[in-house]
């Protein structure tokens, strides 16, 4: 028997993730320094999400760099590459359903309204504002000694320009509010922005 | 002040996506010829898992060649790496705790077992078996018509081998099969597998 017959079957058709997750899908872009606190956040974040049953997932440079993007050095048009590869996967994921937060220095304005452009309104560009000294005060990865060292070329805030978001959708500023503050207010943001 | 404390609060720390979702994240890595009803299962499976509860995406050619995959041509190379995003991109899907069900042809062995290294025991293989005459009598597409008329080169099944799984870990056979006959055998396959 032949079955020529590949139809979809009544019922089995669209999916409709907003009603199924019980929230929009979205994209929180954490934008800002190194040391800023974008991967804290987005870890925090997440987890508050999950605790008031939002689906959530983070992508930050530890999953991507040793896996999709695992073909890219740190020559410019790699970097803007790397940027780009992260907004088609987190416009998927926004897609799919879920909270996509990001956690990447993206320093460049154009990088980011491209990933902006891959998913419209579902794009909150977030920046993770502290200055160069308190990041630099905190070198949690010793970045800033190695970069003034100048062991690291074309360090973003040291001797690569930062970008800074001119109309971000949300702004922390880290060196004044704590991470509970501020996962808080983003938590407040989803609500209002993300509900179906 | 300056807040140099970005650790993250307790109780705001671990995601447990198995928990969340109450089922364990999975790649089904739907491989066969063009017109074998891939896209068509992919898309009645996600259906009928999101009726049952699960939390899924469908990963197909019509979302990634105009985003992240964009960038790629279709030479042997580009094919590849046209493989090995959507391998990297459905790992992310399951680490995130979702139900990723791809659907391309993917005709190479090696290629599919770079894909399933990148998740491991989350990685199904499931052959969407249908011999090329019944692809070609369906002809969904048109796709095999200019292939025979030689307007497309390279065309799997006509003009390009397709390695067929030697282990996959389920096989739907479609035409012998019926759609809705085919996505219950996979959801009880789900249900066997995915349950934490």
């Amino acid at each position: 028997m032949m079955n020529n017959n590949l139809t979809i079957p009544p019922g089995l058709n669209s999916f409709d993730s907003a009603q199924h997750f019980r929230h929009k899908g979205a994209v929180f872009w954490l934008t800002g320094l190194s040391g800023s606190g974008k991967s804290t956040l987005a870890i925090a974040l997440q987890s508050a999400l999950t605790q008031r049953g939002y689906s959530s997932y983070v992508l930050d440079g530890d999953k991507l760099r040793l896996g999709l993007n695992a073909n890219l050095g740190f020559s410019p048009q790699d970097r803007t590459e790397n940027i780009r590869r992260v907004g088609e996967v987190a416009a998927l994921f926004s897609d799919a359903g879920l909270i996509c937060i990001t956690a990447f220095i993206s320093p460049y304005q154009a990088d980011r309204a491209r990933a902006r452009n891959t998913c419209a309104q579902a794009f909150h560009e977030i920046h993770i504002a502290a200055s160069v000294a308190t990041c630099e005060a905190r070198d949690t990865k010793g970045l800033y000694k190695k970069a003034r060292a100048g062991e690291l070329l074309e360090f973003t805030g040291v001797s690569a320009p930062y970008e800074a978001p001119v109309a971000p959708e949300f702004r922390i500023d880290t060196d004044q509010e704590s991470v509970e503050v501020s996962v808080m207010r983003l938590l407040s943001y989803a609500v209002e922005h993300l509900a179906v």
